[in-house]
């Protein structure tokens, strides 16, 4: 996407000017603005150039974010939550310069409650290290992305990942969050009660609002027992539809599947090589369950006679925790494997998401697509919820290749959004998707531009960021 | 609560007079303005006072929302949705008078996606008329709030029920709204795909905000697989403290129960003399669980154990349609049982929720609190989620019998509060409990009149809710 594409936001440079100088005073040398670092807090993993912030506050408590945010609106100048810069689509970007907050510092589990499945954490934590510190506990925090972000990034984004199917989104994982808003104020959405009537839900307007009407300081998250038992296993199709068939039958019987992930056959090929797989190259099922003993094993037999009525399998699946990992190992390293079919090139990232009845036809579809235009573009997908993403490999350099690329996207958001889908299941607006949200839901956008105008009047929560403000 | 607490808002004589003017024009016999049809759309099951509205229209489309709502807002009067009228705090009296519109015409179900597990409805559909209508699908839409509610407005409340601790609540059931806004346009939150991260949750913003944000003209709704097989029982506990400590046993062991009611020893008195029951005058748990035939035996049996380990039981439960179907009659029942504990007196409705290590807690408070006032005051919950249903029976006409409640219930919601629990579980605010929605989240009410402010500007909409806007 050409930066001209991209919402322009007017730098105020008087204003940055005097925010810099105030926040070094502050800070000393918790503000850094030397180029790399002002280069790394806009990476993001997409083909949308880096726009870089004027300098990074790093900073440490709730208190301190609202100082800077206070400080930013005297000035109008803009602020832009960072996490982990994991983000997909230039969330973390600066279109009008401004002051990026790094809070990967703010990582304190602050309270684990055992007895009513939650805990309370620091926005900066990470999925691994929260998973790390609750193994003792006997529970977990099932989300998962690809990458290892923070909590506080995935609530921003309103992340999912391979487990979303049995567990939902960060969407059902939140029970409250403290944010700090554009004028500086913390407020608190919710108690910790697992639901609530109490008023308008702001716990859910500010988990996918991705920075741009709160900066999230601490959430309290629900966790899930570490089942008794997980079994899992791999199972093949001689079609992708023969396998959508497949995942539609195992929803509708109710089978309360953990992952059901699907990997098309150019994908399977790059996974075999990469992680050294001794699995047939044809779209193949990865799965996994979870439950008693008794009830993996009898949901997995169930599959398997689902998948063998659709033409699949055999499912070898095994309740074994080693070889379940390295299943799952390969799964999460898709993303290394696809770069690996191209050297040097760039895995762009898609993410739409359709009802499950039109996943067969938009994945087939799509298919052709990347056929007809010649992209190199393995899937995969999380399923059983209709999302899929389509990886295709580019080479950033070539003017001639991003054209191609782009006009792909645009007719792979329009195929899923015809089919009642959405241009993204868990990636986010951000900047490379404004004019599909537009697409997608139309005066609905501008209920959201009126919100954020009601809730940041100055623009300055990162600005440029889901929908152009006028 | 006196009528001298609740938001006053002014009435606006002219504009209603024009509104009326040209809605009998419009609307013929579909407006209605007599005394009795005006009583009907301001009664809710509390103790709060009526608030009539001046005339009332029986809406049949979404265009016929829009034009009510564009002649109100021209004339900057208040508009009041109706499902059912079965709120239970306040919610659709008209403290400015007005025009509600009643939903119940608008009762058709304009989709069943089977493949899909959603529908689309009308706002008018009761839970009971959609679960008739499914019933040949072998799925079910499983929100079970005690009333037989209209789907819109329990979208409206952010209404759970029962079998909320396995199926989640309204928050959790709805893809997507339909809704018209205050000044007339419709808008379309979300598309029908599983999950989403286009832009703001603007489907969870409208649930729960009570009609003040937007009148719901249309629902897209989950649905579940109607499971193989369901067993149930009661489960008689020496103690309401020892139910209590089964129900977090059962829930850290990950036990996907579908139901796990409270119900406590007054109100356990009520329904054996009311539904004829033979069980002991004890607290007792009323289960359900849902899943394949081994399944549901096994969860069964766990939660034998565990009962018996917090010295509970017998369990005896049973897979049997018939007995099920009776055992939770009764439970359904509780709200006409408790009144004939005193003929002739009015049952309250309360609804606070608490984090569930803290529920025996809350519990036992709370019954000491009750002995010490003297009211008669039964208890039962959904304790899955820590959601529990204090029910005082009262005179109305006996100020000081009110004045003796309202300080039991201030005394209550300050309780749960205090515990990082909420005012309301599933109720809602309404009129009746703005105090304690200030107390619970404090600055957070302030960013909901923002919002409020921005969307609903002439405060058109369900005003005099939630919050007092000033």
């Amino acid at each position: 996407m050409a930066l001209a594409d991209l919402v322009r936001i007017d730098r105020n440079e008087d204003g940055i000017a005097a925010v810099l100088g105030i926040l070094k005073q502050r800070f000393g040398e918790r503000l850094q603005t030397g180029q790399s670092i002002r280069e790394q807090h806009s990476h993001t993993t997409t083909y949308i150039p880096a726009q870089l912030p004027d300098g990074v506050v790093f900073a440490q408590s709730t208190p301190e974010v609202q100082e800077i945010v206070r400080c930013c609106a005297e000035y109008k100048v803009p602020v832009i939550p960072f996490g982990t810069g994991t983000s997909l689509e230039g969330q973390v970007n600066a279109p009008g310069g401004g002051i990026s907050i790094d809070l990967a510092g703010m990582d304190k589990i602050l309270a684990v409650n055992a007895e009513d499945l939650d805990c309370t954490i620091e926005p900066g934590v990470t999925r691994e290290a929260l998973n790390t510190y609750l193994r003792d506990t006997g529970l977990f925090f099932p989300i998962d992305p690809g990458a290892n972000a923070s909590l506080g990034g995935m609530a921003s984004t309103r992340a999912s990942g391979t487990n979303a199917v049995r567990y939902g989104t960060m969407r059902e994982n939140v029970l409250a969050l403290t944010a700090v808003m554009a004028d500086g104020r913390a407020i608190t959405t919710a108690k910790r009660a697992k639901k609530t009537s109490a008023g308008y839900d702001l716990t859910r307007l500010l988990i996918g609002s991705e920075g741009t009407l709160g900066i999230i300081t601490s959430l309290t998250l629900k966790l899930q027992g570490i089942p008794q038992a997980i079994s899992g296993g791999v199972c093949p199709f001689p079609s992708v539809e023969a396998a959508c068939q497949a995942v539609i039958a195992t929803i509708q019987m109710g089978i309360p599947v953990a992952r059901i992930e699907l990997v098309n056959q150019l994908q399977m090929k790059a996974m075999i090589a990469y992680s050294k797989l001794d699995y047939p190259e044809s779209p193949c099922l990865f799965l996994e369950f979870h439950g008693t003993d008794a009830g993996v094993a009898e949901q997995s037999e169930f599959f398997s006679e689902i998948a063998a009525e659709h033409g699949g399998g055999p499912f070898l699946w095994t309740k074994e925790a080693e070889e379940r990992t390295k299943l799952w190992k390969a799964r999460h390293d898709a993303y290394h494997s696809v770069k690996a079919l191209r050297p040097g090139s760039q895995a762009v990232a898609t993410d739409v998401c359709v009802p499950i009845s039109r996943l067969a036809e938009c994945i087939v579809e799509t298919e052709r697509d990347i056929a007809e235009t010649g992209l190199i573009a393995p899937i995969v997908g999380h399923v059983g919820d209709g999302n899929f993403h389509v990886s295709p490999l580019i080479d950033r350099n070539e003017p001639k290749e991003i054209e191609v690329l782009e006009a792909f996207i645009a007719r792979l958001n329009e195929r899923a959004i015809a089919m009642d889908g959405t241009c993204t299941g868990e990636h986010g607006i951000g900047q490379g998707k404004m004019k599909f949200l537009e697409l997608e839901l139309g005066t609905g956008v501008d209920v959201m531009r009126a919100i954020k105008r009601a809730l940041d009047p100055d623009n300055i929560l990162n600005p440029g960021k889901i929908f152009p403000l006028s």
